[in-house]
């Protein structure tokens, strides 16, 4: 049995599918439960994609919970189209997925948060790589939780290098910067796998092909999956030469931080126009000891991508 | 002999002037002169500072030249208020030093970047602690001389913390963030020493007592300069509790690396509003090696700062 008990809180297009698959394949952790967010798609559409990759990747045990269906400063939200055009409209690349025979859970995603703070308490590892309203929410409701949960691994921000909304922005913490603020400057034991690395760990159609040679439904259906998001980063992102694996590399950092160097920071989010959303060390903390938030700025790309290859084609060939 | 010739570039002001001092007593290197900017002042106060400053330290042998009087894309140059705020009208903190009896030299400091940069090859050392300006100049007149020199290392820029003038952008870079993006993005071996740990090694008035203590003319009239700064930074930056020892920390690090621990990062400077002047990664070069620059991210403050104690208590108690 694992020792650690992980929560992924997914806006689920397609790299958090990717998430999904490295989560349920690594040793080091078992998932819990996935937290549904909204972001690269609805947060309804989000949690029926999260429940449908489970099922197709074998794993229907695994809970899924419905979050906050906008940001903590708004009223409702839309998909950006920019975010169709990297995930799809249904945030899998357009690919039919099986619907799920598991439905939803009634529990809120909030509420599973707190509930699996104070039940696992160190040993729980939240992974959220969608906005951070539902912890956000979470800590609102029982601040209790900051002192409680073991580890909070999130893909977001960007330190180092530039946002990829705005020059300052990322586009999780873009989606609500007041949260992502309340999250940063709690005291939970944070890291931030943001683009500073994330856009190290690049994946080719020469993977995919791995995975489609499988023959398998879970190797072929997420080999059309990435290919989809491969053809994207060729429009948005063509100096990369790839898709970017940001948040299965949170996912990685979770069960092996050893795979990326950090900096200690105590960080802040802007709040104001026109930077708000930007991630940044904080001024006023500087000379203060940062004991609780390690900023990742550089990862082992080898190393991680040899694992993840391993691990999803591992997965993959079984289903 | 010191192996190294170092050359200052500086908008003399308060911290310019304690880089003067310690370049001047550090032994790893020689400063063979020092070129004048505008910024904190404008360039022909910056060079009488400088001139009036190495007479004061009992070293009247080293030569000051005059740089360019405005940034690259504009025809003139004011000083800001904050600037007087910070380091008085005359750029040191009011205090009233004798006029140098050494004139400035007729030679232009950007050409005495360019022949020294042929003279002397790898041992030289470029400290710019002003805008890029003149050393941009000289590249654009002499693009030889990117290969040739030794090392840059610069005061400037704010990669994991926010700036000082806006958010994003750092005073020195902000007053031109053209050419300090043409510096970035060259080839020069670089280090950037900015507000990520210039604000981690910090002044009070307990060291300027020290030096006010010697009861020599230098050790007067640099604490009387720098209890300036201090209070200026008591209404500029609270959260600090001290004055940034900007401009020393890049001369100390330009001759003792391991001060610092560096990121290697190929770097650009944004030259758009509302993100222009600010200092962060290429993330068209994120997967080449950074073979050229290296950013600062974390001091050893406390070895810093009694080098720093030393080497100018020192020089003050024999001038």
């Amino acid at each position: 049995m694992s020792k650690y008990k992980m929560i992924l809180d997914l806006d689920t297009g397609i790299d958090d599918a990717l998430a999904i698959a490295y989560a349920l394949a690594t040793p080091e952790s078992e998932l819990i439960g996935i937290v549904s967010s909204y972001g690269n798609v609805l947060v309804e559409r989000a949690a029926q994609n999260s429940l449908n990759l489970l099922e197709l990747l074998g794993h229907k045990e695994v809970p899924v919970f419905t979050g906050l269906s906008h940001s903590s400063t708004t009223s409702h939200f839309e998909v950006m189209p920019i975010s169709a055009q990297i995930h799809g409209v249904n945030g899998v690349g357009e690919v039919a997925l099986k619907k799920a025979s598991r439905p939803v859970e009634k529990m809120n995603g909030v509420d599973f948060l707190i509930e699996s703070a104070h039940t696992y308490k160190k040993d729980l590892i939240i992974v959220p790589t969608g906005p951070l309203t539902n912890l956000a929410a979470a800590i609102n409701k029982d601040p209790s939780i900051v002192d409680l949960i073991g580890n909070v691994t999130l893909m977001g921000g960007a330190l180092t290098v530039p946002g990829n909304v705005t020059p300052v922005t990322e586009a999780n913490i873009n989606q609500d910067p007041i949260a992502a603020n309340q999250v940063f400057r709690s005291n939970l034991n944070l890291t931030m796998v943001g683009l500073d690395v994330t856009t190290r760990t690049l994946l080719t159609t020469n993977e995919t092909s791995t995975w489609r040679a499988l023959a398998t439904t879970a190797g072929e259906k997420y080999a059309d999956i990435v290919d989809y998001y491969i053809e994207a980063y060729k429009v948005t992102s063509p100096h990369l030469g790839g898709c970017a694996l940001h948040d299965p590399l949170a996912v990685a950092v979770a069960v092996e931080p050893s795979l990326v160097s950090t900096l200690d920071l105590n960080m802040k989010v802007d709040t104001k126009a026109p930077f708000a959303g930007r991630t940044i060390g904080d001024e006023t903390r500087i000379n203060l000891p940062a004991t609780h938030t390690k900023v990742a700025v550089n990862v082992n790309t080898q190393k991680f991508l040899a694992e993840f290859m391993q691990s999803l084609t591992q997965l993959f060939s079984k289903n």
